[in-house]
């Protein structure tokens, strides 16, 4: 049984996100791995209220974590200066149970660059957003708790310039995560 | 011993954290909880480079949450439509430990409504905030995997309508889901 890694991204919200698992999907086979993409668990959410059908769909993916190895996780901002919020909470599921955390994003720039750039690009923004709010500077793509997740399971975050609207659709950081999971679970020559 | 709960959110960011930190330890104690605030955990950062310093003090709050029983987390909009990464990131750690979350937003306004209003003023976004890619609608405050976390602890996300310039700072909210913490804890009359 190959090692499996869960598919965390925002790529779920994609209009097609069935295709892009398929992809990701092939790509882990590439290098011996079983890929797990959140909608891969079939529900059926008939009659049941908007929140019962969250809480169905939560349930579903957290079962799918807990039967994962690893999880790769795609750090591209996402309406705003960070990464999807729903990302973000899978890298802390997953660091919680000890599984190595792999991610990569699309946009180049480090976090402090790009609050630093919202701000000054919006200004009047409300107090969470506001200019006597500091903002973290470590040298990482996110918030350091992601970062940090992702160095103490030796990995390291993939940051990948692609092209202007190609932020949701390109692979080549997903793929150089897979290179890592490929040396934490199967070191030795490839 | 008093249950401890730590206390998750963007006002770590704050000109003066640890006075937040302070105001937000006394409420728990009014209701029977030990608080841990992020920075409780004192360290010596001298010497370190800024990747070093960044998962020397992630393993710090990573610790203090393993010590804790349960988490309140501050789900405020922070720099675009969704809450704080980091913050995102502790909810889905403590979740994946089992212990019971509770969060509170100081903007009324739920997820879906937020992100249409953001593709809305901002036209031309990239890719990743695009109009072709879905908003999530199942009435939550945040995405479904931070509420649904909340509503399986027995929690509920408090929406709190505050002062123009007191998002990071009235808590309101944040008293509220001590309540729910206390029901949860201290069942009984109170």
């Amino acid at each position: 049984m190959p090692p499996r890694i869960y598919l965390a991204g925002p790529e779920v919200f994609l209009p097609d996100p069935l295709a892009m698992g398929a992809r990701k999907a092939a790509l882990c086979r590439k290098y011996g791995f079983e890929g797990v993409f959140p909608l891969d668990a079939s529900l059926d959410l008939t009659g049941l209220s908007k929140l019962e059908q969250a809480s169905r769909i939560s349930s579903a993916n957290e079962g799918l974590m807990r039967g994962c190895n690893a999880v790769i996780a795609n750090l591209t901002p996402f309406r705003g200066v960070s990464m999807d919020s729903g990302t973000a909470f899978e890298v802390g599921f997953m660091r919680a149970l000890g599984r190595p955390v792999f991610g990569y994003t699309n946009v180049t720039a480090g976090y402090h660059e790009r609050a630093d750039l919202y701000r000054r690009a919006t200004p009047g923004l409300p107090d969470a957003d506001g200019p006597d709010i500091d903002i973290e500077n470590f040298d990482c793509a996110e918030n350091l708790m992601i970062e940090a997740a992702i160095l103490a399971g030796g990995g390291q975050v993939v940051r990948t310039a692609v092209s202007r609207g190609q932020e949701m659709r390109d692979l080549a950081g997903f793929e150089a995560c897979l290179v890592q999971a490929r040396a934490a679970f199967h070191p030795g020559p490839q």
